[in-house]
């Protein structure tokens, strides 16, 4: 038994690397995906920005989803979850902030930190059209100076583009009960006629929402926020390895893409392990893990 | 709700600090413990050195345990565990390997990489007294060139101060079956008469064994590998804050030193959450979590 054994044992499978005397404590961005650089798809496509931060190319409409735009470590880990000894972001924006806003709106799942920060906030126009999940987002951003805040709702329509937004939790019951503020939270569906149908779930585990949405929707992707975040105390407030799998059985026919992965300090599951699971139960071809400042075509 | 009500709801307590601006993700080693610079305790003390890594100075006898001496970020993070995507040592040795190493035997509970890794293979003195859990461990350490390596049973000796081996498991029955290679795994009691009962539970989760270790040693202090590791798949192989309480418990009369956290990926639980916990639980004065580089009195 090498000390090298611990590794391939913890995880069935060998180690990612050598790495001895690289003095890095964090894996260099995107390491899963290919390192060579990659152009800009054609037609809609999305950037994996840093975290939850991701633009959205759909039908020549350009959004910004839960932009987080801190330096790396501007803010101290979040209390009472894992690894609340390291401060977020975990890694640096992989492009300038100017190049992250050069979008035509933005769309705020919900306002915790990870997805709506001070950073964002100071950054942004106050002109920027901003979509809220609802009334009371709407006016914490609109107090903020943000002059063009609308709700999101089943119906919503934005330059051609339709916008529905989904429910979502943000952990199982036992945990919303004993810390309330993890909810509400939305997700989003943007589909028009000759285009995908685009699902970005938001910070939720698997429930009947998810289900729902997926029954009402039928999206050709689902943007899966799949960083296994886990409270101390009370387990995950984010899908893991299985409910992602549970997403996959649920829509055989869509593509997955997994964000919301290695930026933050709770957020457990890194991209390696995701994409061994994903082989491993055999959904990995339907699956995309872009690294921070990949593209993946819609 | 605030951006930092996020956290706030996450522990059910502040944040700990606000630190907007500091480009630091890894929190100052010890900054949950007295900033003042600590003198050594006269007497039988322990140094929390990094990880596991603790030395023990015990009736003017030098002991090292769990010697991971490599540099921050030398290894890949443990596959298939939490943060795998995090590179080890988190952080660096608090003091110069040759402090570390400045002793009078080494005692190796197990010879996972955190344990016992390469750095210190290489390092060591090869004539340093080693003590290991087993035979097995015992011939694999003779083999990296070491001259003095013991086993350790219930009666060793070592200049007057009694070690006896004790058991532990390092995860409960189901992960240890899907992944054998987690045991076997040791803690040690250290005894003289006129001195205090030091019971090092080593890389275990509560069972049977620390409960035995407990009621056959009756220990006046615990040293416990507190970190709460995390595989991907199937939960904790180190204890966490509900299994510390029940140690607490089980040995009421006896004083907690927390260690082997925040230094490897996979350990999720901080100090400070394990401070916030103990507090709520009522058991915080008897518990010490010393930062890298603290001396502890024992």
């Amino acid at each position: 038994m090498s000390s090298a054994g611990f590794g391939m044992g913890l995880s069935r499978r060998g180690m990612l690397g050598v790495g001895a005397g690289v003095a890095a404590v964090l894996a260099a961005p995107g390491a899963v995906s290919s390192a060579v650089a990659q152009a800009q798809p054609a037609g809609d496509r999305m950037l994996q920005v840093r975290n939850a931060t991701v633009q959205i190319n759909y039908a020549g409409v350009r959004f910004l989803i839960d932009p987080m735009l801190a330096d790396q470590g501007a803010y101290p880990g979040f209390p009472g979850s894992a690894m609340s000894h390291l401060r977020n972001p975990l890694v640096p924006l992989p492009m300038p902030a100017s190049a992250v806003m050069d979008v035509d709106a933005v769309i705020v799942t919900h306002t915790h930190l990870d997805h709506w920060d001070e950073a964002a906030q100071r950054a942004l126009p106050k002109a920027m059209p901003i979509f809220a999940q609802n009334e009371t987002d709407a006016e914490k951003i609109r107090g903020q100076g943000f002059t063009e805040v609308r709700v999101l709702d089943a119906s919503t329509q934005f330059r051609g583009v339709s916008l529905a937004r989904t429910g979502g939790h943000h952990g199982r019951d036992e945990i919303l009960k004993a810390i309330p503020i993890l909810d509400p939270v939305c997700g989003v569906v943007l589909s028009k006629p000759g285009h995908k149908t685009v699902y970005l779930a938001g910070d939720t585990v698997w429930n009947d929402e998810v289900s729902g949405a997926i029954t009402q929707h039928r999206p050709d992707i689902i943007i899966l926020n799949a960083g296994y975040a886990q409270n101390i105390d009370l387990g995950p407030i984010l899908m893991g390895p299985q409910e992602i799998l549970t997403v996959s059985k649920a829509a055989p026919q869509a593509r997955l893409i997994a964000t919301h992965m290695e930026a933050v300090n709770h957020c457990i599951l890194s991209r390696a392990d995701l994409k061994v699971f994903a082989e491993r139960e055999g959904f990995a071809s339907k699956l995309d893990i872009p690294g921070d400042g990949e593209w993946v075509a819609l």
